[in-house]
């Protein structure tokens, strides 16, 4: 299958309106969508408040909910598409998935999985970032800048 | 309230007992238990085959559990106990749940969270290391050398 350039930045659209549901919800608005053979087989956002779990990251929704999907719990062939980078618990299960690919929007100088060990993800795992970062990042910002006004 | 000073292994021995229950299960025998005020609040062990789910590991169980039963999902005033080291996915969720303090039972060389970063755990936690390492470390080894033979 030929891969279209504008891929990327398709699903991470999607993953985006993801994140404006969490926002909706009063949840960091981090969004997550998990692709296989070009087509979404999985969504998530973040749901930590309203599930009161702090392992309930849209990335660990999505890639419970993609394994579901396959049947199988091994992502191998597919493509999870955040728009965060994903923190080290978020990298952590990415790498027992063995996921193909992760594609990231905004960075988190803070608790990306990055600045704790790049090697929390599985060395198969092709990683690539900066897919629309500027709305990734200002979503975020937006969600910071309404609590602390609140 | 006084901590008698074989706390931590009679918990350890709940969390064994849960390690045990895996492996009947053909599971990777690791299980946990979270403790607050002395009591259990929560036990998990491993399910990522039964679960078909690579996120199922007993301390996520055991993490989201807790959380529930204590209706808030940060544990700092609670104990997780683990026969194994957690893994970077494991370690990163309970930096979330901002725990207060971490047993763990055998060591993992290979992907316990220690090797990766030691501050994938949260700065507040106590992490103790070595808990009836040698039954921990054990069932581990009965578990893959059956796997190894069947």
């Amino acid at each position: 299958m030929e891969i279209n350039v504008l891929s990327d930045e398709h699903f991470m659209k999607m993953a985006y309106l993801e994140a404006e549901l969490a926002f909706e919800k009063g949840e960091v608005p981090v969004g997550a969508v998990v692709v296989s053979r070009g087509k979404i087989i999985a969504r998530g956002h973040n749901l930590t408040e309203q599930l009161n779990d702090v392992t309930a990251h849209a990335e660990m929704q999505a890639i419970t909910s993609a394994a579901n999907n396959l049947g199988g719990k091994y992502l191998n062939k597919c493509t999870l598409y955040v728009t965060l980078e994903p923190c080290g618990m978020c990298a952590g299960a990415l790498y027992w998935s063995q996921i193909g690919k992760v594609v990231f929007g905004a960075s988190d100088e803070k608790r990306g999985f990055r600045k704790i060990n790049p090697s929390l993800m599985h060395p198969k795992t092709e990683v690539v970032s900066g897919t629309m970062a500027d709305e990734c990042s200002n979503i975020m910002q937006r969600f910071f800048q309404l609590r602390r006004n609140s």
